[in-house]
């Protein structure tokens, strides 16, 4: 933090240092004073703003010394940065799935964007039942642009190392996720917390789980050794704002190089959480589906990726042989994206219930009775899902697994 | 580069700089004038000399903004810098297994440590007949230390993300490994030689071989994407100095994070090479209990380290669960770096007999076809070794084959 510049901006600060960056106030159009400016901070960490006149609006976060919802956790300022980094080493390789990078002020930490005023938090939208069926295919895509692309079968190890030293700088947010999806759920911690008397057996199933907590510290592992690709790192559904048509990807600034899995993994787990909170049957099967078909369209478009080329891909693992057997090697490296995205997935499951960062998925849920054993559900699945990832092979191993604890309901803790 | 202060420095220039700092002035003894400098460069990079009083001696390295042995290839000065990081980094975790640092300037490039002048390159050694059994026991144990010591399991991943951005700013170096190890002999390039004709269609045969070539694919990944320690970059037998009871690492200048079997792997490669190198039946079979101990001497030092505290080792990666679960999981990622151990023995070994730079070991055959008979044993069992992976599961596999092939001599093309 830079103590003589960084301040706390609100509506009249931010009216001021808007009005001073010509190409966004001529994208809003109007005097400054007539500017509406409106606070959407829904998150956990930073302030958001839409700031908008009568031609546009654009979308402004500050980071906070602290996390936004808990003012004695400190936070360093500098997020905001690896936000903007990752909002413009992201955006050119996947056009029109992300939001469009405008400014960013490294002394006050403001980031501005395009503003996407009539886009719904994809996690809000599933909440009021939207049923999407392209948005799924969308992040597929997206994930598999950004990984491929940020990875070293499309650049030079030298773009890549260079990418990787400027986002491993990003200590503070790489702690989070290790402490909050990794490593409290598995251990006693004051920052966990879940009210339903329902779930603490499982919870002590898991904790005394040999094969579970081994699977954990592999997953640990991975996500600080793997450094296939730049990661979003936290791309759940609050991550995505989305209608029917026009999905993006916002909030990059726990942005990382680590395994692909691990992004695919949060996503599928959060549809997870929804699938259990999902009341009906039909609700619940069209989130299979979109499982599958995010899946399905991040596994195309990688491979696609890789070897649609006339030419190979210009990355130092530009392949060296071709053939049925260079078509199992790379078949290889999807499995262990898939074997990882299981993983991440299990985990993120079982943070969101049990750890410090709930969701508010399960909330649709009105009786707390039924609400509880939803939670139970999810939280039983993931358990399963990570005491059994050396037989959980597949993406359909996995779908077949949910879909009959979906049908089980309430988990027996064993 | 410093334009303004860095030039090559000769003998008069040594003396000027080391009798300005008085701690390494005063472990010579007596006056400047009265030190001898004696260059004793050997390598491919760098000039190096001894400086000695009546009391001491020490051995100064400096950068060329070129490589010594061809002055066309330009190369970055900032090498000592890594080199010297690697050294203050590694030299507290394996006591007396590297040399001392004494001094570094960072503007000159100019690393000072203490002399070893009753020490012989082990290459040299090695093809002189020594027998020293010690020697790779306790590079065993040097590999065990310094990886262990630098990785997840032993340190705070911010430790470890802040150490990785450090090395991966070695891009010079790091690209040399890639194209002179991983890339260049498997494809037509001019830096690639070799002489004997005998050598040609076993070549022929490797770069047609789809599973050699995805063996080399996959470890040019891992290389680049497991950085699971701290790597010496370069461990091969003219980087270590040894009497028969004292063992030391030196030229960590392609110090890298990566696999941990890439230093093991072309420590093997190297004994490998003075395998077929040998000519009798006996020098043979002790080379064959090198790479035993070796193996045996890094592998239980690694696990004690990891297991032997009453608590937990203070890393990131500290274990969640103990007991017969754990012990897989820590064998499977031992067997892990074997795989790696192997696979980097078998490129390093094909890369010193048709890359860029061989090594003298074949150097003590008077015959020449005698001499390419043995470099071709070498080849086929490098290209044996990587294109059937798969099957050498262990180090004593691995050592099976190789009696095997030392005893079949020539390589009969396939
Ligand atoms: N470009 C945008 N256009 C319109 N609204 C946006 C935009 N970006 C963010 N928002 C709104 O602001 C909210 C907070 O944004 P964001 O998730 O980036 O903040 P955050 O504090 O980092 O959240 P978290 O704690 O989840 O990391 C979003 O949930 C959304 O409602
Ligand atoms: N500390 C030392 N004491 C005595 N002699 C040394 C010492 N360090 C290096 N030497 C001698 O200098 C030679 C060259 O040193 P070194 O291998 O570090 O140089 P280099 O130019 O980096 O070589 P390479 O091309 O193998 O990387 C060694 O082979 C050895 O003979």
């Amino acid at each position: 933090m830079n103590p003589t510049t960084y301040r706390t901006l609100d509506a009249a600060a931010i009216r001021a240092l808007v009005a001073g960056l010509p190409a966004i106030a001529s994208r809003l159009g109007g005097p400054p004073a007539q500017w509406r400016v409106r606070e959407v901070s829904d998150g956990n960490l930073n302030n958001v703003f839409l700031v908008g006149g009568v031609k546009g609006e654009v979308c402004l976060k500050q980071a906070l010394p602290h996390v936004r919802v808990d003012p004695t956790w400190k936070m360093p300022l500098d997020r905001t940065f690896f936000e903007s980094e990752w909002l413009r080493a992201v955006q050119p390789l996947a056009p029109g799935l992300t939001t469009e990078f405008l400014h960013y002020d490294p002394e006050l930490y403001v980031l501005i964007v395009e503003s996407l005023s009539g886009h719904t938090v994809l996690r809000t939208a599933l909440m009021q039942g939207a049923r999407w069926p392209g948005v799924a295919l969308r992040i597929g895509t997206f994930v598999a642009h950004a990984s491929f692309g940020t990875s070293l079968l499309a650049r030079p190890f030298e773009d890549v190392f260079t990418a990787r030293r400027l986002f491993s700088a990003n200590l503070a947010l790489t702690r989070i996720t290790l402490d909050l999806v990794l490593d409290d759920p598995y251990r006693d911690h004051p920052r966990n917390h879940w009210h339903d008397p329902a779930l603490t057996p499982i919870v002590l199933d898991i904790r005394s789980s040999a094969a579970t907590l081994l699977a954990v510290e592999n997953l640990r592992r991975r996500f600080l050794s793997q450094p296939q690709a730049l990661l979003h790192g936290d791309l759940h559904t609050g991550s995505i704002m989305s209608t029917a048509d026009d999905t993006r990807v916002i909030d990059g600034e726990f942005a990382v190089y680590g395994p692909i899995g691990f992004d695919c993994g949060m996503f599928v787990g959060n549809l997870v959480l929804h699938y259990f909170a999902t009341p009906d049957n039909a609700g619940r099967q069209a989130t299979l589906h979109d499982i599958a078909a995010f899946w399905h369209s991040f596994h195309e478009e990688f491979l696609t990726l890789w070897t649609s080329h006339e030419t190979p891909p210009p990355g130092t693992l530009r392949p060296l042989a071709y053939g049925p057997a260079a078509r199992v090697a790379r078949q290889r490296f999807m499995n262990e994206i898939m074997a990882d995205t299981i993983g991440f997935a299990g985990v993120e499951i079982i943070r969101r219930i049990i750890g410090y960062a709930h969701t508010a998925d399960f909330d649709i849920i009105a009786d707390p009775r039924q609400r509880a054993a939803c939670r139970a559900g999810a939280l039983g699945f993931a358990y399963h899902v990570l005491e059994h990832l050396d037989e959980i092979r597949t993406m359909a191993d996995f779908l077949r697994h949910l879909a009959e604890q979906g049908r089980a309901g309430l988990h027996e803790p064993r």
